[in-house]
């Protein structure tokens, strides 16, 4: 999967990152791929992953594929007005991976959609959002 | 907030709860609220709680305050179909509380709404969902 | 209910207002009410109101709530980024009541959520928006 | 397009469908099309489509993807239980193409996702929705 992720993109893992163990796995124009391996403290009231780790996963991806640059130096930088999350399926593999994909808006607002499968192709959850992109600090 | 909640029908705190530290602080017929403090852990690539913590919190008091029962032996189990949050403002204080309220629905479905503030009263995400009843394992 | 509505407020009604026949009652700062008749010609497939007459109402009301400035010489226009709908009860009166309130926001988008019972008080359907300003024409 | 219809599922229009003018172009396992020309009187306080005539149409194309059974004989009959809806462009052509695809679910509800197209291609709208079957009367 290489060819979807230039390794001068990938920043340091930031805090929840770290503490949920997500990483990306693919940065292009419009599009982005994080993976999330479905550890045990993950999982909800029922046994299987929390809604809430779909979302983060979800609200990710369709924040970075509406912010690459492709230039580590030039960093846009997106907020979430609203993420909607529909919950379709259980996983039965190992890891969740979400791809999320930039689908519209102008300079100052963005559209984005996005999905969850496991690695067996079970599609477990899906997301729309809509951003706003604010100046880089 | 003793009223708000009868020792009786607090749970071991689940997997993903024990990870992020979030705890339930009352639970009424059709309402639930839970307390999230902001450890540094829950921050995003820009310092401030990511979103998908606040859909945490806004799924997880939606989903309680539709399968209240007041009896700990008959537990009422509920699936989300669909959670959709908005992001309206960012915390000034050191905890979110998060409340959701039954608003409608009947034996197979229910319909909730949520919202999270601070502890100084910030408004700072709602949340509505769809929900599915499931039989109790 | 004349101390909610300004006369001097009522802007002639637009194209699709006048050919479903729904008429604002109500509009004060960051809140606006129409009223909508329930007449034959709304009904979907199955005889009851289509949810997309909802889905007008509630995103009409909202869009009014977030552009009240009381001065019919200086409009504030909005446009919609989301629209979601959760569709609680059928109707069993004769006409719909939609409010629309402005819950949070800036210069630049604001968020609102919107409510439809019937004159009966029956909850009918909910909505939630985020919002857009642009520029007067 | 004669391909995507058996004129044998062509129904009578119902009430709203006449009123608006849409009509289905498409309908068979997992899929529906509508369309919809785009008549003065949809349009809103700014001269543009409504955006509750997206959502007319955002939640037609879904309803019957998800109700598809092939047989006039035999109907299956879904209710909306959410509709979520986001805006991204005006449409530059004379016509609406709505389309809707079930995405997962089971035998009591079902998930589908939808777009809206104008005839240019121009991508207007899209939504997703959850949906609850009800037996047919």
């Amino acid at each position: 999967m290489t060819d979807d992720l230039d390794p001068a993109l990938i920043e340091d893992a930031y805090a929840l990152q770290s503490h949920l163990g997500f990483r990306i796995t693919g940065w292009k124009p419009d599009w982005a791929r994080f993976e999330q391996p479905l550890e045990p403290y993950l999982m909800n009231r029922y046994g299987i992953p929390h809604g809430g780790i779909y979302a983060t996963l979800l609200d990710t991806v369709m924040g970075f594929a509406g912010c690459y640059t492709g230039d580590p130096e030039n960093r846009l930088l997106g907020m979430t007005l609203t993420l909607n999350t529909s919950f379709l399926a259980r996983p039965e593999g190992m890891r969740l991976i979400a791809e999320g994909r930039r689908i519209g808006g102008g300079r100052s607002t963005f559209f984005a959609e996005s999905e969850i499968r496991d690695e067996l192709g079970t599609l477990c959850a899906r997301g729309t959002g809509a951003f706003r992109y604010r100046k880089a600090s």
